[in-house]
């Protein structure tokens, strides 16, 4: 494939406005991609084509492990009723007509799929029945579509966005485990081959609603991303933060004297670092006390140190418990005694549940709430004000500064985003759609899923955030738009035309920019675009070619043969 | 590319139902596509191997004639606000949260496009603006989505689907039509590529509102095709019946007396037919006037045979309109002096003018209306009764066994599927949103534009209904899923194996046919999937394979060697 600037439908553009996401601005300056709307993308000729080598690196590395099928985008709201989700997925979308015209011809309404659990499950169910058909793996490369929110992230979050999807099906829980050791591995190898490895990892992370294991993100480190990593350098292990355990750094206030408690009166105080101000002590002195209710029907206390949060997922292990709500305030009031706003772990009710987490331990004359409206209570200390309790949990989210508690190592916190995720979903969906195996002994088994994912389009933003520098793309060469970028100089015209026909001949990929304008120009959008090499024909060097590599500072002038050697 | 059959995610399968469509119940049988719901399929690892072949063969087509982008299926209302056509396009869908807690998330709509022409439009206008940049185009391989009410034709008419859409853009008519005619050809050859060529043809069609010339559509003869092709063999000229120039048969009654006109009493009689009857007179005798509201604010009336019907669209033309609603009834009232349902070509005021049909023409003692409720005036002639009108118009819908006027050949007329058709849109869009380009002086000028469609999966649909024979699907080699079906006998396993991996080795794609069945049940099912070549490996043949093409009755009994020098 061959190109001539001067045909491309798309210019390099440097004033494209304030846009803060590096990868937006570096990908729509360039040519790459123009912005529909918020999270919404038009890929561009240049854009285009990255997009297709990185979906045709991953469809060769999904090839060795599953089956390409092309799942439709709108299906019936039946299938997702059916999974329980059509009420409960958040970014999820329907059809309907778009004007009265249309909805007097067909007032129907379909989902708009964001992923296709609910569509390939009973799709997977027409065809495999028999112990003999499994395992099995399908999988997809496809627009997808979330109704956000936000989406300010350029192809970081997007309402619609490119992505594989593929899905598992097997008659045992360890074959979805070996299968999804299997995938794990096609993963590493697909980021390796786009060229994000090095910057990759294995990440843990919560199973959702589907499994009590966890599930595995690929996370790549980036300024950009939207996750947080906490990693454990001696042991290799990552964790996502939602999940990542947490020992906060100990306070030392041993030499801390015990003092009287007190309760002081402080009205209408919002938040820590406020309250913390008014009562004149660290907010780590502080505590938050949560009041939640249960699906079992109780209420629990959740307490941290001031400066953490609970981290709901941890309480409902810890709790024994799935769901959480936060407590009424009737309730609050009740199991308190007092207004909302000023609940502590002081004269709970017997029937309330107490889980402090271990950043409580060791604190003396720490503040917490009174349970007595407008009061707050400080200097609390264990034994005297409340007893110990028998156990200190982990509940809280982790942050910045906490430790691995396993070996107290403290964590290197980094962003990431996640480029792909590898998830264990059990039997939820085959369950749902009732869809069991016959074993060789001809009674009905349950299934067990997968599901694999890597965004594309979000893998090219994650490049463009890693490999962009201030003078705009450096693409890895495996998905760069072109191999060469030709620039011809004044006179060297038809040398130029010589190389590019050449290049043509031999299946080299080539931009040539044969615009009539100045080599600055010519030069900074080379800079711009990315391309790997960058050939300068110029009178000053006749048959021969400037070499120069995007990534480097050094250029060489060197004959045709030699940079046909080096492009192969 | 490479694949055993026992390994295959899907299952050929011959009870799938009573499936009216041929190339749905075909394609589902064989496993290439999947029903999700009406007008929407799966396609599966056959199908989608059918569907990628068909899609790069018209990429490397368009690839010669424009730039490949992707743009988006979701867009902000406002582009389609800004064309007019938000209200007006009746398979137009939306998109809106699915649910509560999605619309408390993102409480937005988006238009989620049945085509291009109002996204192409502003992307163009942000990079292309002056005289030098003109002309280009640009194209994209994605899914549809239109708002079908009956979608009962398998792949030839769905509510998602892929197709291949291209604008051109240009600073002249004249350049638009010069281009035109390159897309016209890169179509042919597309379609000739298809294995489509011998069965489809150019045919002239309507132009909408957006040009006055005709637009051309690529039909292929079908008997499964919702079109209707009138072709005057002679000239090797198509049209649409929505255009087809028409010249009724003349009705022999010369030989006809001359009889008193009689005005009869019949309410409440509907059609023709029930009217013919009730008069006992011939359909052809009857009169069909229909009485119109013009855009100008004027009514007129058309009449025709009774065994035709009005074109509304050569009406138009005809009258001068752009226009044409069906007369209110109190407006019928007041022009005819009768209720609807009698109205007639005698008596009108002079302020509604009269459009007969030349089916009309030449007729003896012929019924009308007689602008009188409850009464049919019957022996009507012209010259007696109602001056014989200055000119006869064409301006009913062509049908089976009309002339074309030009030389009075009679149409032979087909049904057809339209897989591809070009469009001169004109300034319509460009001009909707302010796009113009600025000329060698400087001035602001008019863009032109073109659009190009082909329905990929629509063609994977006809060739579907053009191609299978009882036995099955039979695929052109050059977008069958694989070239070899390899059938392997009880006893053959290792030389098939051997085969297998000459094949893999040599980059031949195969199916292989592994399972543990009988061999009536595989020639079946290959006969069934329809790939090219079968082969097979059967311990009667020793180390030579029987060769049988899909589409031819004999087989020979030849050396690998032999095979592997016909397979190139």
């Amino acid at each position: 494939m061959y190109m001539k600037y001067s045909k491309m439908f798309t210019k390099t553009n440097k004033n494209v406005g304030d846009i803060k996401s590096k990868n937006a601005r570096l990908l729509i300056q360039a040519g790459f991609i123009d912005q529909t709307m918020a999270g919404v993308y038009t890929f561009l000729p240049l854009g285009l084509r990255v997009l297709h080598k990185i979906e045709d690196i991953v469809r060769e590395e999904m090839d060795k492990i599953g089956q390409e099928v092309l799942m439709p985008s709108i299906v019936p709201k039946l299938l997702w009723e059916t999974t329980g989700r059509l009420e409960t997925v958040d970014v999820l979308m329907k059809t309907v007509p778009a004007n009265e015209v249309a909805r007097a011809k067909n007032d129907a309404e379909y989902i708009l799929n964001c992923t296709h659990e609910d569509v390939v499950t009973p799709l997977a169910q027409k065809f495999n029945g028999s112990y003999k058909d499994f395992p099995f793996a399908v999988y997809q490369i496809q627009s997808k579509f979330r109704n956000e929110p936000r989406a300010k992230s350029g192809l970081l979050r997007c309402r619609e966005f490119r992505m594989k999807d593929l899905y598992s099906f097997h008659t045992s829980e360890e074959d979805l485990k070996k299968y999804y050791e299997v995938a794990k591995d096609a993963y590493t190898k697909t980021f390796e081959r786009l060229g994000l490895g090095e910057f990759t990892m294995v990440v843990l992370a919560s199973g959702g609603d589907f499994t009590k294991d966890f599930s595995h993100e690929f996370q790549a480190r980036c300024e950009a991303g939207e996750d947080t990593v906490f990693y454990v350098k001696s042991k290799n292990l990552a964790f996502n933060r939602e999940i990542a355990p947490s020992l906060a750094p100990t306070i030392d206030d041993s030499s801390e004297e015990i003092k009287e408690r007190e309760d002081i009166i402080g009205k209408g105080i919002i938040g820590v670092a406020q309250l913390a101000e008014y009562l004149k002590i660290s907010i780590d002195k502080t505590t938050k006390t949560i009041l939640f209710e249960t699906d079992k029907g109780d209420v629990i206390a959740a307490a941290v140190r001031g400066d953490y949060e609970i981290n709901e997922e941890k309480l409902c292990k810890v709790a024994g418990v799935s769901k959480l709500t936060l407590a009424r305030a009737e309730v609050v009031k009740k199991v308190t005694s007092a207004e909302v706003g000023y609940a502590g772990i002081l004269n709970l009710p017997d029937s309330v549940r107490i889980f402090m987490d271990e950043s409580m331990s060791g604190r003396k004359n720490f503040e917490c709430g009174a349970n007595k409206t407008d009061y707050h209570s400080i200097n609390i200390n264990f034994g005297r004000d409340i007893p110990e309790p028998k156990e200190f949990f982990d509940i809280k989210i982790a942050r910045q500064g906490d430790r691995f508690p396993e070996n107290s190592e403290e964590y290197e916190v980094f962003k990431a985003a996640e480029v792909g995720n590898i998830f264990p979903l059990g039997v939820k969906f085959t369950k749902a759609f009732n869809y069991q195996f016959v074993d060789e002994k001809g009674q009905q088994q349950p299934i067990f899923m997968g599901s694999y994912g890597i965004g594309t389009s979000r893998v090219m933003g994650v490049i463009a955030e890693k490999f962009g520098d201030d003078k705009g793309m450096v693409w890895p060469a495996q998905i760069a738009p072109f191999q060469v970028h030709l620039v011809s100089m004044k006179g060297a015209e038809e040398f130029a035309e010589k190389v590019y026909q050449q290049f043509e001949k031999e299946g080299v990929e080539v931009l040539w920019d044969d615009r009539d304008t100045s080599a600055g120009n010519k030069f900074a959008d080379a800079d711009l675009i990315g391309i790997p090499v960058r050939l300068v024909a110029s009178p000053r060097n006749g048959e021969k070619l400037e070499w120069k590599k995007r990534n480097e500072e050094n250029s060489e002038v060197i004959e045709l043969e030699e940079v046909m050697k080096r492009l192969k």
